[in-house]
């Protein structure tokens, strides 16, 4: 069997052989911001223009993940950590693969977020602050909830009885309020366009 | 914000459109064997093969998986066990993705394989059985693991001192052994072109 082996950078098909192939370049899209912010919406939005446009990106969120990779965890604090440092793990072989991934979660945390950031790589890493005013989220609570935490139903529920540190510097801040989705969405993809676009 | 959702079932990018994207149909190769059995050389040259012909695939292997995703899991029952089943849930994700997923990992027990098929879906999952006789891999010997385990410098490595439990029922059977690396590829692309052309 030996004898014909390949050397093993001519046999593994790589990152830039991958974006040619879909005719882009991969990055991670990392979304944070409160329950409610309308993180999720944006981010299939985003996948959807995205793909009408030609590009192959693949959303990340709580719907695809906790209820498969992450269904052994809970919401102990070690938990919250190992959650998100799968969900980046994921991301980054996507973003490997030459996909784009578009991850929807709250990750209040800055430590969370910079232990993403530094799994995918800083370079390959765009973290999107969905800011939406807190008392918006809760008017919507679409979940219901706001209204649980305030019964104090849930504990340590972000923005109710547990802080959510709000990113200093993301790649792209889209302030929510007063916006339709689709401006939201278009602001997004405006932001990553000439990131994404073949060279 | 509300106004302007559209229902969900059209704004995600679904599994059959990705697919015609690709211009593939696509599913989960688990190739499984004794360490040394040649699973990864095999992985690789299909992921290789199939890239060159047009297909878009995705090896998950220890390089991508263990250093990463899986970095903190160790050796025991459990551990072996919950990597496998991390491992699956990845390959179900690509595999929604409309990606062609192979992963290369001995998996030696029936019931990590059962459970991998179980999560991937069983109509995605085409398991394949390397088989290369004990002897053989362990006079390759190529990571000098099977001399360190013969002097009890590993514990409960498969083949040794830990169990292979062969498939009984894999979708592709490839005995190696008389095979070069091409000739085993090769048999394994003709199982699977069928099955992930386009319809």
């Amino acid at each position: 069997m030996a004898e014909h082996i390949h050397p093993i950078f001519e046999r593994l098909v790589s990152r830039v052989e991958r974006e040619r192939f879909l005719a882009q370049r991969s990055c991670t899209v990392w979304l944070t911001g409160l329950s409610g912010s309308g993180k999720s919406t944006i981010a299939q939005h985003l996948e959807r223009r995205l793909f009408d446009r030609g590009f192959f990106a693949q959303v990340l969120d709580g719907d695809n993940i906790r209820t498969g990779l992450n269904s052994n965890l809970g919401f102990s604090p070690e938990d919250r950590m190992e959650n998100i440092r799968r969900i980046a793990e994921v991301a980054r072989l996507y973003t490997q693969s030459g996909i784009i991934a578009i991850c929807s979660f709250i990750s209040p945390t800055r430590a969370m977020r910079a232990m993403a950031r530094r799994i995918v790589g800083p370079a390959d890493f765009v973290e999107v602050f969905v800011d939406t005013p807190l008392e918006l989220c809760e008017q919507r609570d679409v979940k219901g909830l706001y209204a649980r935490a305030r019964r104090g139903e849930i504990k340590g529920f972000t923005g109710i009885d547990a802080p959510y540190e709000a990113p200093e510097q993301p790649e792209v801040h889209l302030p929510t309020e007063g916006h339709s989705v689709e401006e939201s969405v278009e602001m997004l993809l405006q932001h990553l366009l000439p990131r994404i676009q073949p060279l």
